[in-house]
């Protein structure tokens, strides 16, 4: 409250004086954030500005993490707080499941779930190959996928379990190709989820990009009367595109974009 | 890059026994990241992860921001990270900008602006009425508009002049209501902001939601011949429902939510 209390008056100032002052003014109070302060002697772009540039969807199409962000990105992948993220997005996907009218099992009430880096995770690829700042390696990357050992995202899974005991089908849509869904299966029987609606994977030779194709198939979900109350993922791409899903929800995701 | 070889090794024993161990695993491990640390102990709900869903719309239709989240949205309004936000998220919108291909000031080329939160700042306001954690009090917030010494957003501002001398048309599109037209008027001037195309406020006694009503006057615009490269607001609503703009960017705000 001490600290309140400081803010609250250097801020009267301010506003008394913000009349006579330059645009720059309010910016200029700057208290020592200990990390922040240290962010900002970085040199290049600040990563946590970029992270969040990414989250929000302001940063699109780019290719590689900054180099100079890698070690941030590994910070960050494997600290608390990208469990932390997942877990209040997770909290507030249950609590939006929980405040629906369902018809139960009876219904064809559909939650669609990405697969990489929303119910697997990929990371113990990406933490030996830069953390997202070298450019992708489909073969390589694809080795990883084959051996099926992906773990799961534990904040996902918790979601995935309280859907199915909510009544809710889990339908899991994902740019993996058919080539991949005996290793997909095992991979996610392995990790925890069982009991799902569909695994629907890319036909191998579909070239349309990420949104159209994921917002085509949820569209035919629609036709064959399932009703989507909800959609999770960690791209953009992921959840745009209509029909979105009633509800949509994005998990942080700073190693890589898929437009 | 001693630390980054060091999260290498332990990322390496992970993705070697990931196979045999729980799903947990590649989350348990947890570097000391001094902020990050002290945030975990704190009761409550994760601020910096609340913020993030903010910004990534996974958090809706919120009231106010969490009691014990009034010190931490103070320290990042006032401090250094939300002008720095901010200028990632501008520095993306002028790169942008500068890629198209224009028809300079002979075409119809617009960029909408949100006003508040986004060209003008209310943190004076805010930074004296519990930064968004106390119930909104359209009173005192109005006499607070009325006085027409909210501060520009220096980044905001900074990409309004780029996108003038680029011969882009500025045009605000506001939930401010017609009644504030002058004072509104003599406010962007004096902090900078000039030679707007317009100035389009609400009408009064219009009760439609946020997204529906601008993106309505995004479909007059449309209608009469304006072409919507970008769009820029602090809220959702402000670039959410078609027509959004061929671009749009999100500024942060943390302090209130407008559905």
């Amino acid at each position: 409250m001490a600290m309140a209390n400081k803010l609250l008056l250097l801020v009267s100032l301010v506003a008394i004086s913000s009349c006579t002052c330059t645009a720059e003014v309010i910016h200029a109070l700057r208290p020592q954030l200990g990390s922040d302060g240290q962010l900002m002697q970085r040199a290049g772009i600040p990563c946590d500005s970029w992270r969040l540039a990414v989250e929000a969807y302001n940063k699109r199409d780019w290719k590689t993490v900054p180099a100079e962000c890698e070690s941030y990105v590994g910070h960050y992948m494997l600290g608390e707080q990208y469990r932390r993220d997942s877990r209040v997005v997770v909290d507030e996907a249950i609590a939006y499941a929980e405040s629906l009218k369902l018809a139960g099992g009876k219904g064809k009430e559909a939650w669609v779930f990405d697969i990489d880096e929303t119910s697997l995770s990929n990371l113990p690829y990406y933490a030996t190959h830069g953390f997202g700042s070298r450019p992708f390696n489909a073969t390589s990357f694809n080795d990883y996928v084959l051996k099926g050992t992906a773990p799961a995202l534990p904040e996902t899974l918790r979601l995935y379990k309280r859907l199915v005991s909510l009544g809710i089908r889990p339908v899991f849509l994902t740019g993996r190709t058919e080539d991949q869904r005996n290793v997909t299966v095992k991979n996610l029987y392995y990790q925890g989820y069982s009991g799902w609606e569909k695994l629907l994977l890319k036909p191998l030779g579909v070239k349309v990009a990420a949104i159209a194709y994921k917002s085509g198939v949820r569209q035919k979900l629609n036709d064959a009367g399932y009703v989507i109350v909800g959609n999770i993922g960690d791209q953009w791409s992921d959840i745009l595109g209509a029909p979105e899903g009633a509800r949509t929800f994005k998990l942080p995701d700073p190693m890589y974009y898929i437009g």
